[in-house]
């Protein structure tokens, strides 16, 4: 937050000269954990603001379009899923939309700070409604080695619901890490990995495909969608599949009232699957 | 921009507690016309920045999102579009894509301010590089009393790319003028008008398309997609028909080389229509 204004909480983008301002009214909760530093504001028109390392990570008032797209499109794009893993997702967004899902038998978050868990589940109740369904099971500890011990053909979902590519979440975006992602997947397997902005990050995009890939997964897509809140007020997850199935992905029952969205329904899904040119242009795999 | 720190255009949305700030390098231009104040900046990483009493009209970065999807879904809504009439659109980003068809014939641009157009030419020189086709033709006068004395039938497609409803535009979202489209449109004529943020004016776009209903068009979609320096990143348009011919819309051809285009295809085109749940509970047309 800039020191010379307190009523903005500040996110700037040193790279891209752009920067993104909410209105504060109050400071809630700011700590330093083990491994970052968690701040909680009351902003004036977003609802509540969550920061990591000075970096917005959610508000209450846009966070549903990032935790339904880093879930539904994954989990409908497996013909059953009933074993998810998700890597990260602290704040539980994530965990929230996955556990929407009936078939979904287990959910193991493995996040490595529990003080972001903590701090959501104070701060945030909503988002952490569902962390007491007898499915879900926290892990706290290190994702990395948590693949390298875990069973091939574990899981049915992972879901990296991951900080920026900097500083601890960096190995996250390695091609060996999605090489253990794929050894734990089972047949129908389905990787889901945020994938930073369109706008600003296309070279991040394309080589986390291209890691993708070569860590053997048949067919990669990347989906995008608008997110206000992060830099650029444009976003994208990129999807990875042991089998090729990403364009024929199940549709929710119409009469559902379990899996609720606001974002999500199956013409966004595949809407998000359609890519400007100049996305397909730099990227070689196309959708 | 701010005053306390030289180095940010900072463009703040009081009603929603947020701003958006483009560092800047250097103030190429600021004059007040008879209308409004024009500014022109050479930004750090999005190259030049036009602002409109304060408000970002547009930046060389990510300008191309915005004025192609002001025009090519029209256009290729239409099945033949030769007439076009063009309100606002000062910096003739959109006039440029308009006259990228082959089958226009005439476009019409009815600019109030002469200045935007002149300091356009200056600064912008990319978007203003058909401004000598002869197919163009530059009015700078008042729309509304254009449209009024515009004969029946007229245009095959009027495009508002105005600023947004207050000050001068604000009549430029009125039933009334919107009645004067409709009549000045041709059978197939479609009506394309921008219409601000899903995220923030879910209430201006729904009064749109119930005022183009009332106004008399048959048929009434908005498309949806990011535009990274206009407010939460996220933007709109709105479009109407006299026909039912909004999803049935004229593919480019593949091998286009007039047409070249940075965001557009037809799939972007038909995603553009696939409306997230939020929307489509707020609206009464569905898409």
């Amino acid at each position: 937050m800039s020191e010379n204004n307190k009523r903005w909480f500040t996110e700037e983008e040193p790279d891209y000269g752009s920067s993104f301002s909410l209105s504060i009214k109050e400071k809630l909760h700011d700590e330093q954990s083990p491994y970052q530093r968690i701040e909680v504001y009351e902003t004036g028109h977003f609802g509540r603001l969550m920061a990591i390392d000075g970096l917005i990570m959610l508000t209450d008032l846009d966070n549903f379009i990032y935790h339904e797209m880093m879930t539904h499109p994954a989990l409908l794009t497996h013909p059953a899923p009933e074993k998810i893993l998700i890597v990260g997702g602290g704040d539980c967004g994530s965990l929230r939309e996955v556990l929407k899902h009936s078939e979904v038998k287990t959910a193991h978050q493995v996040e490595i700070d529990e003080r972001v868990t903590r701090v959501a589940e104070q701060f945030f109740p909503s988002l952490c409604e569902s962390n007491n369904d007898p499915r879900a099971e926290f892990y706290f500890t290190d994702a990395l080695q948590w693949l390298k011990e875990s069973e091939d053909g574990a899981y049915d979902i992972i879901i990296i619901d991951s900080t920026d590519p900097i500083g601890p979440a960096l190995g996250l975006f390695s091609e060996s890490f999605y090489r253990d992602c794929n050894r734990c997947l089972s047949a129908n397997g389905v990787l889901i990995a945020q994938s930073e902005s369109p706008l600003f990050h296309m070279p991040i995009i394309k080589s986390m495909q291209e890691a993708m890939h070569t860590a053997g997964f048949t067919e990669i897509a990347t989906l995008q969608f608008p997110q206000c809140s992060y830099p650029s007020g444009w976003w994208s997850v990129t999807m990875a599949c042991k089998e090729k199935n990403i364009h024929s992905f199940r549709k929710l029952a119409s009469d559902s009232t379990v899996i609720e969205t606001k974002y999500y329904n199956e013409k966004v899904h595949a809407a998000a699957l359609a890519l400007p040119n100049f996305m397909l242009t730099s990227l070689t795999t196309k959708n």
